[in-house]
This record gives structure tokens, C-alpha cells and sequence, in this order.
């Protein structure tokens, strides 16, 4: 069992009220320098330790800060999570994380844990499912709270987002596919209902439409993020009376499923078919055959997270602060969709 | 700003004291059953919503768990992650992370923060650095939390671990070069401070010793869980007098590195020269040269380190239980050390 150290221990060492030595433990005016001074002294003496959470929930600031994404375990929000810890860190915040895997209940309860916890804010991405839970945001918003959505956003005015331009970066994808002498591009695109899956795919129409190509829907198609559904959704592109000769892939994990089910179909990428996939995952440049992708920049994503948020708690001027940062996309030209060198 | 019911509304509402108010919500047992009714109806009614961390301030229970790795970002943490919310989240308990980056002193901060957030219990994988912090964890120990290691423990009295025999996956991944013909066989180890790397290099020079190897500490080299320091090791193997002919690897990312430069130098794998990595990482099976690894059940030691937890919450005897869980570890062999076909 601990032996705890308490106000009521002190209290009895200096036989004065545990209110008092409250009080001049949290320096409060009315409490006589000579006096906090004795209490502090003994205090230390007695190795007492304020309860960090308590001493939260009177000042509401923990020092901790929470940080909710979809999973941790891909190498853009890892990477983003490091850049808000390099950021926070030396800001003496400590990051806590929570993962929804793409459950909205989840997502609600990590927000309420994270409340709960007496965070001094939230940054999240939202997850797929994400449609119906305004009303948790704005129990945040209501409590105070800051909170800042990056990547994946919902429009919600006095919130701020970081995100990156995912229309230019399905146009920049598609017209490099373009340029290789692609013409029958199929996109593997992601839920549309979250707003990054359907600006990359608007990215890859008008860059088609740009290019005098025909926009053909049967060439789009749905597949999640894994390499079991990228490979059975090309499978069934293959399959297509005339079938494609590249894709755009809204995923790096479906792109090297398509990859292997072309490979295994004996299609020679990229003399035959070429491949361009998003994230920039790690895999994508050390495979043999190196996967074209585009690159989020989420540690410079994660690091401007952190700086808003950082910013939003420096304002003590009476107004609300919104900003909308919107980061460039790269596209890395790699084997996949290189015909230079053919 | 909120407009959040108090219990001061409740009391006002009911003409009744704050104090009772409060005592009726937590089920006192001084109040009477109409009076709690009445005051909980109340409550639901005027949308009265308890802060659960005040709660938890006075029950010492607040539903989360805390749980403190390395890194998020490797297919190993992130399933041991998976494994141990899919084991609690029935069970009603929030999972909140943070990362070390290897990093001690960030150790102490992450527990500290898991403790002031009140959890009702932490998970812990140490960091390579954490020598000297027995300290922290006897803090956690006094305090009556109930604290579980998970892949890398300390041995301390009284302390649950869920790990994996190291020394036997050493020994199998050696032995299976051995079995392939390779004769000089080096070993990429991590940090000998840590149990872990420790066993495998163990492992690794009984296995020697069992087949009438000698063993050559030349052929033992230090490396970072990385591919640069993969590469950078490898090619200081290879440019010994006699260069060795195999590489078991603690590492998965050392182990793509080695692979990486032993092709730059045009050697060929597996005809010239055997490759065995460590810890399945995904990338290791959907390379073209698939790379042979040993896998460590992360999903399985998840959800074992959850159910050990939830075996110490509910033992109510007057004793203290202590379990040491070892899993087994699985070589998968693949194309980086499979001469049968060739």
C-alpha cells in the first residue's frame, strides 16, 4: 500500500487547516508569503506530490493533449503523430493517442475518454464512417476545448484543419499516368463520402477531362485500403471487355494488391500497364519494383498541427481563430510508372 | 460556452441539498431509494452528465488503460496494440497510448501522465534505454496499479509479463541457415542490455555450438532496427577477410537493409548468401525476395497481456498474482533462405 503523503499530513506537521495549506499550495493571495513559503518547504520535505489531475480539474490544464486517427499502425499518421510530438514536446505537452479503426463509436467514446482525461485539446482525423457525429464535435467545441482536425476533416465553422490539396494530387497522379501514353486510367478510390477520397478522385476526372480523355465509370472503382481488396478489385478490372492500361490508386496497400495480381495475370508494368498509389508508404520505395506514389508530408502535416493548436492557446484576445492550411502534394516518380528508361 | 447542468441545478430544481444531490448519484446508502430515484430522474431529465475523471477521482476506477511502446508505427506494436483493445474494449475499457522513441526520460513523463489520468491499469513494453527506472515502476507498483510487460520487461517481483522465447527463436532461425549449408553465419543483434536481443544472440550461438560451429565474435555487429543501419553493418560484414555467407538479423528493417546492400554488391540471395530477418513485418512477405522471419504472435500477446490484466482486476483474494506468459516464437521461411528450389 502507498503512503501517500496528503494536505491532511502536512496540515497536522504544522498544526494549521488542510484548507490553508491548500490554498498556499496553489499560491492562492490570501494566503501570507511567510506562510506558503513554510508550506512549500514542508511540502517538499515530506515529498508530497500534487495529484497532476486533480490539481486539472481545478485550473483546467492537464498538460496532455490528445491525438485520435483511424489506426496507428501505417506510416502516415505514425508519421504524423511524430511531428505533433516534436512539435508539443519541447512545449512540455505530453501526447496521448487513441485509434478509432474506422468505427464511429469508437470515435465517440475516444472523445469522451479524451474529455474525460481533462486534455487541453483534441487533434483528430475522422474516420470513413464519421457522417452523423456533428454533435460530438460540438460537445467539444462547447466545452472549450481545441480542437483541430487534420487530413481528414469535417466543414465545421471555428475549427481549424490541416490538410492536404488531394484534388491536386489526384490531378498531378493521373496526368503523370498521362504523360507516360496511359489512356484507359482506372481509379481505385476510397469511401466518397470523406472528403479526401472525393477530391482525389475529381482530380483524377478533370485532369481526363483536361486531357481529352473520356471519362468512363466503369473504370472506378471502390476498394479499401489493403492489399486484399486492391488485388481483387483489379482482378475484376481485368475482367472488363476493354480493360484499363493504368491506375491511379487512392491507396499505397491497394496498389501494391494491384501490383501483384497484374504480376500474377503476367502484365509487364510498366511496358504494359503502369501504377501510381498515395501515402508514400515506406514499402513503396524499397520494393524491387518501386511504387510511383504521392507523398502527404505528414510529419510537416503533424508538425503544423501542433502550431495551430499551439497558437489557438496563446490567443487570449477575445475572438475566435480559424485557419485552413492546405499542404502540397509530391508525386514520386518511381519504377512503376517510369517508360522513360524502356 | 456550455451551459452544462450542475448539481447545483439538480439541487435547486429539487430544494434540496447539493450534498444529497451528489450523494443520491453515487448511490449512497445514507439517502433514501425514493430519493436517489428521484434525484436520478432528475438528472436524466435536465441532462445532467457526470465527469467520469471526477469520478474516477472517487471510486479509483475511470475505465482506461493505459499503454506505453517504443514506437506505434511497426506492424508488431500496432498488432499487440489490436490484440490488447480487441481483449478490452468488450470489456468496457478505453485503450490510451504513447510512445517512448527509445527515449527514458519520455518513459517516466508517459507513465506519469497514465498515472495522473487515473488508469486503471498500464501496459508497458520498455524502452532499450530504460536501465535505471525501477524507480517509476515501483511508484506505479505503490500506487496499486496493476502494471504488465509486454515483449520487453524488467524481472521485478511481482510483475506479470507476456513475452516470447527469444532464445529459442534465435536458436531455430540460426539453426534453419545451418540447415541451408551456410557456414559463416553473422548475427545483426540489437542493444545486449535488453532481454530480448540478448536471447536471440544466445540463441543464436548455442545453435552455433550444438552443430559444431565455432563461433566468431568478428561476425557479431551491433545494428539500429533500420535499413540504413542495416546497410552500413552489412557492408562492414563483407568487407571482412572472410566474409560471412548468412545473416540472422534481430531486426526485420536491418534485415532489408542487409538485403539491399548484399544486391548492390551483386551478391546473390539465397544462392550465395542466406537471409533471416525478425518479427514478420508485412514488407517482409510481399517483396519479390520475400524475406524468411521470425514471427512473434503479436495479435496473440495483445490479447494474453489484456486477459492477464483483466485476471488481476477481478482476483478480490488477499493474495498477489504474478504469471509469466512465454509464447512461441514461428520461423516462417521464405525466398531469402530457401535453397530447396534451386
Amino acid at each position: 500500500m502507498s503512503e501517500k503523503t496528503t494536505i491532511y499530513d502536512i496540515a497536522k506537521e504544522l498544526n494549521i487547516s488542510a484548507a490553508t495549506v491548500s490554498r498556499a499550495l496553489n499560491n492562492n493571495p490570501k494566503i501570507s508569503e511567510s506562510t506558503i513559503k513554510l508550506v512549500m518547504d514542508t511540502a517538499a520535505k515530506m515529498n508530497y506530490k500534487q495529484n497532476r489531475l486533480a490539481l486539472a480539474l481545478r485550473s483546467g490544464k492537464s498538460g496532455n493533449i490528445g491525438v485520435i486517427v483511424p489506426r496507428i499502425n501505417t506510416n502516415f499518421f505514425g508519421s504524423v503523430i511524430r511531428g505533433i510530438e516534436e512539435e508539443l514536446h519541447p512545449n512540455k505537452y505530453n501526447v496521448i493517442i487513441c485509434q478509432t479503426h474506422e468505427d464511429e463509436s469508437r470515435e465517440i467514446e475516444n472523445i469522451n475518454t479524451l474529455l474525460d482525461a481533462q486534455v487541453d485539446g483534441i487533434m483528430i482525423s475522422i474516420t470513413n464512417e464519421s457522417k452523423k457525429n456533428e454533435k460530438i464535435i460540438h460537445r467539444v467545441l462547447e466545452k472549450n476545448v481545441p480542437l483541430i482536425f487534420f487530413d481528414r476533416k469535417k466543414n465545421i465553422d471555428g475549427v481549424s484543419s490541416i490538410t492536404i490539396d488531394d484534388f491536386k494530387a489526384g490531378y498531378i497522379a493521373t496526368k503523370h499516368l498521362i504523360d507516360q501514353g496511359c489512356k484507359k486510367i482506372a481509379h481505385l478510390c476510397g469511401d466518397q463520402s470523406l472528403e479526401i477520397y472525393e477530391n482525389r478522385f475529381k482530380g483524377y476526372q478533370k485532369a481526363l477531362l483536361d486531357n481529352g480523355i473520356t471519362f468512363d465509370e466503369t473504370y472506378v472503382i471502390q476498394s479499401k485500403s489493403n492489399i486484399e481488396d486492391g488485388i481483387s478489385v483489379t482482378n475484376k478490372l481485368l475482367q472488363l471487355k476493354t480493360p484499363p492500361d493504368a491506375i491511379f490508386s487512392a491507396s499505397d496497400f491497394a496498389a501494391l494488391g494491384a501490383i501483384q495480381e497484374l504480376k500474377a495475370q503476367g502484365i509487364q508494368i510498366p511496358k504494359d500497364f503502369c501504377v501510381v498509389g498515395f501515402g508514400n508508404e515506406p514499402f513503396t520505395k524499397f520494393m524491387e519494383l518501386s511504387i510511383s506514389t504521392i507523398d502527404q508530408s505528414p510529419l510537416e502535416m503533424g508538425k503544423m498541427t501542433a502550431k495551430v493548436f499551439l497558437e489557438q492557446m496563446n490567443n487570449t484576445e477575445d475572438f475566435k481563430m480559424e485557419k485552413k492550411i492546405v499542404l502540397n502534394p509530391i508525386l514520386h516518380i518511381r519504377k512503376s510508372s517510369s517508360r522513360q528508361n524502356l
